[in-house]
């Protein structure tokens, strides 16, 4: 054997494909073997061997490229090692991966999310995809293998969302089947499946005009033996979960209680917990006696780069699995050799062994999961919470940062909602954020110079959704209860709608909202609040209208100001079903134009199958919205 | 909705394929919430959840075809039901899976082998696929999936073998690469991907001949997401290990110790325990207190029908486990949810869960794993240990029965081995079986008739290998150490020869070589004893030479004549590496002939790389057998 001596020439290994991975992994195999020099090593006082639950002490983590070549005992490597770095305090655990997030959600883009999350330990991402998605379908993958084609150490796993569109009944810049999934599946290894199937009455009902497109991509997904991810929010009848695990569906991250894990749990679902609900679930199946969590794992979901730059990323998740009981070492196993692998990717990710991807977090203490140290691809990266390497400056194209397409100002006149003749009031169909019942609420409004009226006193103002497509600025509008501003002359807008992410706007007159989202137009996207007739603040969300290519610290600034812009405003409130909806400053509206289950009466776009824009996404029945 | 009173046209549900699923699964959904009927239930007293390790009290399984529709307590599902059967007294756990068999190793084909095992528990088995591989590799997924095709309701996974040839120095009837294992991977989701990869010095080794061979279907296991299986036997050193798992292999089954077995654990590998070792390696992981099995099922590898008949199946191995200390229902998890999970079979087998497979083993104690009944497809298929389904009748085609290709009456001379002129002894290199150092024996011994003799008061026999796939009968033969009949003019052939399954032949004289193999011809496979020069007993193995389509009791009892036949022989013996080698009938030469490390030496069928037969598989290297 002369490999020793000769030179490699081997893959940049940024982008995982099998005829890298050959070249590789037959040069880790020889560099193993002591045959081939290795880059470098780590030497840490412990390491958690996350597949058998146990810690080893004094152990070498040998590096070849970015990956791992040889673990064991310090000093035992029978090759040579190009540079030794000892952290003989620290603890070495797997880099934490997140098995469901909206990246989308951090409002930066992947590039700047590295930099965001990685020193709290996450180093790989599956991104559940129908956020940007339903933006611009067509380069989904594209956008997201971006950033590590630039040399970003993040791992992005993207799973194409199944939500693109959300509902039949929505239009825009992706739409997803059979054939686009397969191609997913078919161009990049690094696609782990599909994401989120969350609407569920298409999934069940062969009358509902998107079961064909779902099971579509569902069909794709298995015979590229993907995994099929679930998203079964409200559901806790038995009927329907056994219903959404016999449809195929590996997983569920939307479970509340104990007793909806458990329920779900035992039909086959994989469980996902977030952090409003991880503790009481943790704490409530601990008490039961719940010893296995091997089909468990912690996800973020969505998270705000201004939330995480407060509390932390996926290291915030493991503390709270902690703080509700788990030991520190299975809360670990749930963000690392857990997700990977139901997500089929523990080749490459998941535990500190050979072949994977090295990357390690240090930890100086366990027990609080005190992060020292973070290393991914073979190098710190990250050191007492900052972030060492160059964020890679990505020019963004135009297919990414030119996403808010309407072609013409709008006006008050958009907005404004016409009586019929000689009406002194209208009949007027009224819904309230996360309205999660079968009927839409009826209120009697009154009406003003042929126009139907906002009722501040009763709660009632206006919502409308803007189509950020088609380019005609197409408006829906509708009365809504118990959110937006009291305050004369004030909107609030947002290009941020979850999941088609048209534009929507809340105000308390027609020309504010047309001035909010005409700004907007300017920005290409984010947030836009006018009070009492001006321009009081603005977030620019300048790629897909969803994030920033801006350091998360500066569109934290952004956020600062706009609350702070918000904090004299008069918002409206009452209760609602969902109890992640709270009085002040309406941030949540970005996840109350959501349309899966359970949602039923919903406002969308003017469609085909929705003119008006109000329909019941479960039943497809439209309704006027005076009458 | 009127679903409930439209015809359904639902596919057999034989063959998992993804457009079969789409139409299964959105069916199931209806019925899982009532609104198309069910088929038939099932009530046990309590039943094991393995997805949390829980047991549920009174459940009900609803089944609808072959498959699990909805699961909960008993009296709950609010749909009709035709049939309706309880079993209050018993305790319901998943249909048990084999994560590595070989079902040759049976000798059965795959509809005998479900009658066998079946009443044991086992419902589906991941077929390590190299041995009728070797003999029709083209046909292999055709020959697999027949029986289910015609009705069997065992569910075999089949994993092309990567040792198809198993080393470079062999050749046959078939020969796997890159084209091939993706044609599979893409003609049925039902391959789960890459079974033991074996040849170790093929895949680190660069200049090794079958490197390329073995690194595409490597690579093409990769791009279509299946699991590379691996088979690390003897490898205990630290570096091996961890070039094992760089290299990609994602499982071993050859660990013997609680320390191997850690030490490949911690290194990513998913550890599958076999019989002869798994009490030592359970109770010696128990004592260091190990708590996390997630990672490990058990699995049976090799197990002859006699075997089976004796000790059990799968059952057996769960059995082993409670002995050694595991908590029945984590040695459940071993052989149900977690090979499902390794092998991402979670959608179809593992649970008792809607959408899988109804398979269930139903047991009148848990704590024995005592048997009472088995369910598969959805229906009671054994009680009492018996198999209560027709078999089906498969004729099965020339391409599966006419296997033994040669041509030519085989004698005597064909088995000599010729002496160089006017030497009155010669040197003759010489093995053990299970010669596992890097060097093999060197003996003097003596010439006659210009031929070179066997020794047996040195213990020396000789030992052929006959090429049965060219038609040419091609001989390669040498000296043995240690095994083989003393008695004069006796011989046993068999054309199981792991894994290439030429014709070996093991013999006091060359006649009788000669005419145990013509035997063979005649009956197309299995095994042949000839006596003090009469065939004194023969097992036929008809199909692919390995395996009857008999019933296993049948075989069985040819097999208790064949061990009778050779009771009076004097069977030379003598102790070797392998712990599992004892004296008596050499059965275990079948074994003998394998050619993956930890091998060095072998002998095989004359082949282009080594002409004489007689090759060190480690290093490529040839040697003359006498010189």
């Amino acid at each position: 054997m002369t490999q020793a001596n000769l030179p490699h020439a081997l893959p940049d290994d940024l982008i995982v494909n099998a005829a890298d991975e050959v070249a590789i992994r037959q040069h880790l195999a020889l560099v193993a073997l002591g045959k081939r020099p290795a880059d470098r090593s780590l030497t840490v006082g412990r390491l958690l061997d996350v597949n058998g639950r146990r810690w080893h002490g004094d152990q070498e983590i040998v590096i070849s490229g970015r990956r791992i070549a040889w673990v064991g005992p310090a000093g035992a490597y029978p090759g040579e090692v190009a540079e030794r770095v000892r952290e003989p305090r620290l603890a070495a655990v797997p880099g934490f991966g997140e098995v469901h997030k909206h990246i989308e959600s951090s409002h930066v883009t992947p590039e700047w999310e590295a930099a965001l999350v990685i020193p709290h330990g996450n180093t790989w991402t599956c991104e559940a995809s129908h956020e940007f998605s339903n933006v611009n379908g067509p380069r989904n993958l594209e956008f997201w293998l971006t950033a590590r084609r630039a040399g970003s150490p993040m791992k992005i796993f993207p799973l194409p969302g199944s939500a693109v569109p959300p509902t039949a009944y929505e239009w825009g810049g992706g739409h997803f089947g059979y054939d686009e999934q397969r191609a997913f599946l078919a161009s990049q290894m690094m696609v782990a499946g599909l994401d989120e199937v969350m609407d569920w009455p298409a999934v069940w009902n062969p009358e509902n005009p998107s079961h064909e497109r779902l099971w579509g991509m569902i069909r794709a997904t298995f015979e590229a033996r993907g995994v099929v991810e679930g998203h079964a929010a409200g559901m806790r009848a038995v009927d329907d979960i056994n219903a959404f695990a016999a449809a195929g569906m590996a997983s569920d991250h939307e479970a509340w209680t104990a007793e909806e894990v458990r329920d779900k749990l035992r039909r086959g679902l994989f469980m996902e917990l977030r952090p409003h609900s991880l503790k009481d679930i943790v704490s409530g199946l601990l008490a039961e006696g719940q010893e296995d969590w091997s089909q468990f794992a912690l996800c973020t979901d969505d998270r705000s780069a201004s939330d995480t730059l407060k509390i932390g990323a996926t290291d915030h998740n493991v503390r709270l699995a902690i703080e509700a009981g788990l030991s520190p070492e299975i809360a670990i196993q749930l963000v690392t050799i857990n997700p990977a692998r139901h997500m089929r990717l523990t080749p490459w990710v998941g535990s500190i062994a050979p072949g994977r991807f090295a990357d390690m977090v240090l930890l100086d203490d366990v027990e609080t999961l005190s992060i020292a140290k973070v290393w991914a691809d073979g190098e710190e990266v990250a050191a007492g919470g900052k972030y060492l390497k160059p964020v890679p400056r990505i020019d963004w194209p135009d297919w990414a940062t030119q996403t808010v397409n309407i072609a013409r100002e709008l006006t008050a006149a958009d907005f404004a909602i016409p009586a019929a003749p000689e009406r002194g009031t209208m009949q007027a169909a009224v819904l309230r954020p996360f309205h999660w019942t079968d009927e839409f609420i009826t209120m009697e409004l009154p009406v003003k110079d042929g126009k139907v009226q906002r009722d501040a006193d009763r709660n009632v103002t206006k919502f409308a959704i803007v189509d950020r497509f088609s380019g005609e600025g197409k408006v829906a509008k509708m009365f809504w209860l118990g959110t937006g501003p009291r305050t004369p002359e004030t909107a609030l807008a947002c290009s941020m709608g979850h999941d088609k992410h048209n534009i929507w706007a809340v105000g308390s007159s027609d020309a504010a909202m047309a001035q909010a989202v005409n700004a907007l137009r300017q920005t290409q996207g984010g947030w836009a609040l006018v009070r009492e007739g001006r321009l009081a603040a603005i977030v620019r969300y300048e790629v897909g209208g969803l994030m920033t290519c801006r350091p998360p610290e500066e569109l934290d600034a952004e956020m600062q100001a706009l609350y702070k812009a918000a904090e004299g405003i008069d918002w409206m409130y009452e209760p609602t079903f969902s109890p992640r909806w709270w009085p002040g400053f309406p941030e949540r509206l970005a996840f109350a134009t959501l349309t899966c289950a359970p949602w039923r009466w919903v406002l969308v776009a003017p469609s085909p199958l929705a003119p008006e824009g109000f329909v019941n996404v479960a039943t497809g029945q439209t309704h006027p919205i005076v009458w």
